[in-house]
């Protein structure tokens, strides 16, 4: 079934005018008609089983029918990451919204040589891998912040996972043995690797966990795909 | 240092013409002039600090000066995947390459709609990514094959990691613990998952493990490039 995040509340018998993307994409590019039924969810309400009522010029009309499924949260994982180069980026936001990332939070450090991103482009693409991946929420994206500021606003309690490929780092396994579940902050660095300074002040946070990713050098995407697949394995929603 | 993967012996003194792509992308694309040293590696001969002799019109050449890393090979690990769409797939093989699989073995099941791949395509994928991470060989790409004939050749005492979406099978590190190091393979269904004969196929089989990648549905790339992670973290090089 299709499934669609939108805006407004859901409850039972709630009628809903979609918006002109959605609109367009059920009516034209899925061919669907009066009666063929969607999946709605927004966030706070849950999934509900719903019917197209109207395919109207500007909007198709939706009636929510049935919660199938109570909203739940899952882990409270955020997703810092330096900014890449956009294809890299767009991969990294799809992957973290696959992997339960509950944030995706930008950064600055020494080496990213970006300082904007297009978030209202990719908090599409994270609505877009919300609505396949099955999960209820969609991950937020935040407008780039320094790294400096960043952990300088660090909030009490939340540990931090930094991938630190220069080190010598434990293998991430082993640096997540025996840690509290969330919330966590997992942190990828720019494809040139942090600056000394930057490793130094990550290595004395004392809520910060370092571990290494393995011998071969890896893409900044890969790395942040693969830590957020460890942390969920080893502490997060995919255990069992 | 740059790195390139070439087809010659490497040896002291070896004189070496590159072909005419890396020869262009040395002189053109990274401005490099006689002198300037580049890393050179086979597969075979394991990796050479070498030297540029020669800008020359059609070639550069280069003599290999000294053995910087003995040959060595990561673990015996093959990524099994079923056709998906283009890009997807060219990020898998990517991605296998930077997370150490040594070989990407294409299969056709009942439920993918390509026969084809472009394989040579491919494999100057997978080299530049062998290149660029670090590893001393380049993961061979087979052409498609079906899944069932796959499966009849499989060669003896090499195990199976099969990522079953549907099933109730293990959170995928239960799945691992306790189990032997390579030959190992993992295999990947196509992005609708595996027919339900295929799963029985795949389930009976006595040296296949089932495991889950958690709860959310995962695009095929997304699948490989965690699977792949978990693997070497649980039973390959990741580990100290």
């Amino acid at each position: 079934m299709i499934r669609l995040f939108i805006p407004h509340d859901l409850a039972a018998g709630a009628d809903l005018a979609l918006d002109p993307g959605q609109s367009r994409y059920l009516a034209a590019v899925m061919r669907q008609t009066v009666g063929d039924e969607v999946a709605l969810f927004n966030g706070r309400d849950g999934e509900w089983r719903s019917a197209i009522t109207v395919i109207g010029k500007r909007a198709v009309g939706v009636k929510a029918v049935s919660l199938e499924r109570p909203q739940e949260a899952g882990p409270d994982l955020d997703l810092i990451v330096a900014l890449v180069k956009r294809g890299r980026l767009e991969t990294i936001v799809e992957k973290a919204a696959e992997l339960g990332a509950r944030r995706v939070r930008l950064a600055t450090t020494e080496r990213t040589n970006a300082e904007r991103a297009r978030v209202e482009r990719l908090t599409l693409i994270a609505t877009e891998a919300a609505e396949q991946t099955g999960r209820l929420d969609v991950p937020a994206i935040a407008e780039p912040v320094k790294l400096e500021k960043l952990i300088a606003d660090w909030p009490e309690g939340r540990r931090l996972l930094f991938c630190d490929e220069a080190g010598d780092a434990k293998p991430i396994l082993n640096a997540l043995a025996g840690e509290p579940g969330s919330p966590w902050g997992v942190l990828i660095g720019p494809e040139g690797g942090f600056s000394p300074k930057e490793r130094a002040m990550l290595r004395a946070l004392p809520y910060a966990v370092a571990a290494s990713l393995g011998p071969r050098i890896l893409r900044a995407d890969t790395a942040a795909i693969s830590a957020l697949t460890l942390w969920q394995a080893a502490l997060g929603d995919w255990r069992s």
